[in-house]
């Protein structure tokens, strides 16, 4: 079973209203999208009262902000301690990094999708703070496939002109575009070709062989 | 200046109530999302009473589901007269898509953002009715371009074992992940960036000059 991203909100310590409420939000909005969720939602599920929500939090988007930043520091301990990392050549770990996300995508739809691209689809025109705290999130996690890419490129050098940071933001791109199409089908196919699409991209662009591309991270070393 | 998918149904005949709804959906979910988007605010943005709602739609998922069918409607004439149709090269055809989807994504980002991908972020596990509206929308659009996919394999055999229909798909997964990244971001920069880099990945399966791409459906003929 891949770790789920739920866990380490699902048993905030006790008293903890603010870490159970961020958690809810989590859990709710990838579920059914922010504007469906009410603060009386959130409340209920949380387990806590209205008068703790404003004692935490200022208004509902101050909680749509704090929980963009929440889904960063929930995630982040998800994927640094993934296998992928173990592998010595970095483009071993971009690959590894795109099986992992394959990996983790298994369950209920609402289990693996992100709350901050479906929260930012809403809150776009409505929250400039809400949209902001979800593109800084988006784009730390881009960060730290960005330093992988830069080390496999410098190892093996692409054959056409593209830039690190760009293709690690193309990286989020597809597999936020993943979950939009995987939500329509009502299944992770569309993610899952879409993931086998892009390696095979990164295989033509680093110049590896293609169509066997999980090879290359299964391989024993 | 391209066609907007906004003007078929900005000015519906006098009387067209129907219409006139289903245009104010577009309006509302592109710039706000599904569920922040009420049955009282549509009949004020389309001019009509709630009793003339009622009329035509049993509920608001019913008019989610005609919407979903709408946009189908309204976007298809756009797509159909596009200039990238008269290319010989089926291959030309393609590329010249993924131009023309660059071309009129400009301007506010909720008239080039999508109304399907939108609402099934939020809806997939409320209403599989709308769900399932959207991923036809989506699967009838990517059909069109599945044609041109076909007859350009069988011109130029791509490098890697890739289906027609499994590739249509996934350039709507990277333009819709592309919507979501340029909501975060706040501009178009994502997307853009995202069909070149589905482009560099066409150009190397068809075994195409790359980082020219460009030059491809810009030659003259």
């Amino acid at each position: 079973m891949p770790p789920r991203v739920t866990s380490p909100t699902a048993h905030p310590p006790r008293g903890d209203a603010r870490g159970a409420l961020l958690g809810a939000a989590l859990s709710l909005v990838r579920r059914q999208g922010w504007a469906a969720t009410s603060v009386d939602q959130l409340c209920k599920a949380a387990g806590v009262t209205k008068g703790a929500f404003f004692h935490h939090f200022a208004s509902k988007e101050a909680l749509g902000v704090a929980a963009a930043r929440h889904w960063d520091a929930v995630t982040s301990p998800l994927f640094a301690s993934a296998p992928y990392h173990r592998h010595e050549d970095p483009l071993d770990r971009v690959f590894g990094y795109l099986d992992f996300r394959a990996s983790i995508a298994v369950g209920p739809l609402e289990d693996f999708t992100c709350f901050v691209g479906t929260a930012v689809q809403e809150t776009f025109a409505s929250s400039d703070a809400i949209r902001a705290a979800c593109d800084d999130t988006i784009r730390a996690h881009a960060a730290h496939l960005e330093r992988d890419l830069l080390a496999a490129m410098e190892r093996h050098p692409p054959c056409a002109e593209v830039t690190a940071a760009g293709l690690a933001v193309y990286t989020q791109t597809v597999i936020q575009g993943g979950f939009v199409l995987s939500k329509a089908h009502g299944s992770n196919a569309p993610l899952l070709d879409a993931l086998s699409h892009l390696k095979r991209y990164l295989s033509f662009l680093f110049q590896q062989p293609t169509d066997k591309e999980t090879n290359r991270v299964e391989r024993p070393r």
